[in-house]
């Protein structure tokens, strides 16, 4: 087995699980501390005071780990890091105002959408730098391309986005978005040595870093990752599926996080359309299944199933 | 991606997942429930009523996938297979007498070793069949392989049964055997692929079986696997092990069966040595870390991490 695919995971891994009792104690300190909304899945209420930001934790991972492939001479990796420390960076910046400066705002909607606007840009830019064609892989086809011209451009910024905010709302039980994401980047580990991509040292180390971060985050949580960790992982999912030309396949092992952004869009729709009616009982809809009484700890265990069945489906013929 | 590595998978889950409601149905229906030990970790007393022998969701899914593979002509999985089924159906009758026919001996212990010698002595005909040499990969070296002569026959058996009662020491928390054995699989799986030895069917037959059980055995448990599952996984692990030369291996990616059945010796001699001391709170040590605090979840979280690392250890130079 290629050290590349093996090594990525451990010093992320290391860098994660080491830095967590840290990050814990100085998220605590900050009282950065999540507050859990009244109107919510009452369970919840328990988990006001834990501390957020956990993602510290899985940037730091990723960020020692690519940085070292990266000056080892694996610049293939840049465009995806970027993308990913970016987002994260959005996040971190986010909830910093939210939490540790107790500014329930943050980042206003629209300074948040130019900043995701200025890093997806960046990295359309890298991506053309390092000669990645925006044509797709079209699934099931045994690497059948599919060229959607000028599209191409304004579609990548929509799948970012989309993919970023999935990843987002997918956040919001103990485990689930870091063990769906562990998944998600095993199939991109696969696929990129497979087609001989070259980002396997970025994939491995956001399993690493989230195999670390699992040791705390797995229910009960001791640290959430917030939007840190949710937004830097989107931007991964985005910036891995583009260096692959496989943009197509996110709708495939990222259905969980289509599926928790668009319960989110029609919900709303309906609710306004309706003037106050409601499809789900809550949106994302892992508080739906909440709500009709399923465990936290088995969502995360059929989510993260279904995203497994998922990526092995888009295996086929690759 | 090669297609035997992921039909299997899919097949496997299908079938497991499927009969889940009807195995939790008829095994409630028997009053095949689970008795937890009054002495036992506290928080597990209001496991009582929930029903066992969920291993048949698993067996089901590995025998269905399997004989299709094998009637396709892939016989080299028979071994393996024979050793799955063959201690699976030990558990099968164990867990039958002590449950379902409120016969609390169930086997007796020199039954249980007969039959246990007996199933491995016709893997071991069937290894010897099929042309498997008993010489074993040594971890780390590329491949280079040992011999230990005729000494690899009484080893063979003490592996096979070690590494069986190490599996079925493990299961004992919710989800914890079958999601450190859904790597483990894994691990085999990609190892199988590797060196080309052919048992990849086989491999993926479990993993599916163990996601498809895993909706179900997720905490909190609608079912436990009961010996039926925990020795049949047992007899999958030492089984594929020796269809690789790699019984070497277990000690490494099956590091936590290995703890488990360790914590087991090492706390039953020195409480005969001393006369009533104990080294752990209580054995197998999944339930020291219990009574130290952690959740059932933390434990599955961090015994399947350990298991992840130490299986991406032993593909170092595989």
């Amino acid at each position: 087995m290629a050290i590349s695919m093996i090594l990525p995971v451990l010093i992320s891994f290391a860098v994660s699980a080491v830095s967590g009792p840290v990050v814990i104690r100085r998220m605590t300190a900050l009282k950065a501390s999540n507050t859990e909304r009244k109107e919510g899945v009452q369970s919840h209420l328990k988990k006001a005071g834990t501390p957020t930001m956990g993602g510290i934790m899985i940037l730091a991972g990723i960020l020692v780990t690519c940085v070292i492939y990266i000056a080892l001479g694996d610049t293939k990796i840049l465009p995806v890091l970027v993308l990913t420390a970016g987002f994260g960076a959005i996040g971190l910046i986010d909830d910093y105002l939210k939490v540790a400066k107790h500014n329930s705002d943050g980042l206003l909607p629209w300074q948040k959408l130019l900043l995701q606007f200025a890093v997806t840009f960046i990295f359309w830019l890298l991506l053309d730098h390092a000669g990645v064609s925006l044509m797709m892989r079209v699934p099931f086809t045994g690497g059948k391309m599919c060229d959607i011209g000028y599209f191409a451009v304004p579609f990548l910024f929509i799948v970012v986005l989309a993919t970023v905010n999935g990843v987002n709302f997918t956040d919001g039980i103990d485990g689930l978005a870091g063990t769906v994401t562990i998944v998600t980047a095993s199939f991109f580990l696969i696929s990129s040595s497979l087609i001989r991509a070259g980002i396997e040292p970025a994939a491995g180390a956001v399993i690493g870093a989230l195999m670390g971060f699992l040791i705390y985050n797995a229910f009960p949580a001791k640290i959430f990752m917030g939007d840190t960790g949710s937004l830097a992982l989107g931007g991964f999912v985005a910036g891995a599926a583009y260096m692959l030309q496989m943009p197509l396949y996110i709708l495939i092992v990222g259905f969980i996080y289509a599926l928790e952004l668009v319960s989110v869009v029609l919900q709303v729709t309906y609710f306004k359309a309706t003037h106050g009616k409601r499809i789900f009982k809550m949106t994302p809809i892992h508080h739906h299944f909440e709500l009709c009484g399923w465990s936290e700890t088995r969502i995360v265990a059929i989510f993260s199933i279904i995203t497994g069945i998922a990526a092995l489906l888009a295996m086929i013929r690759l």
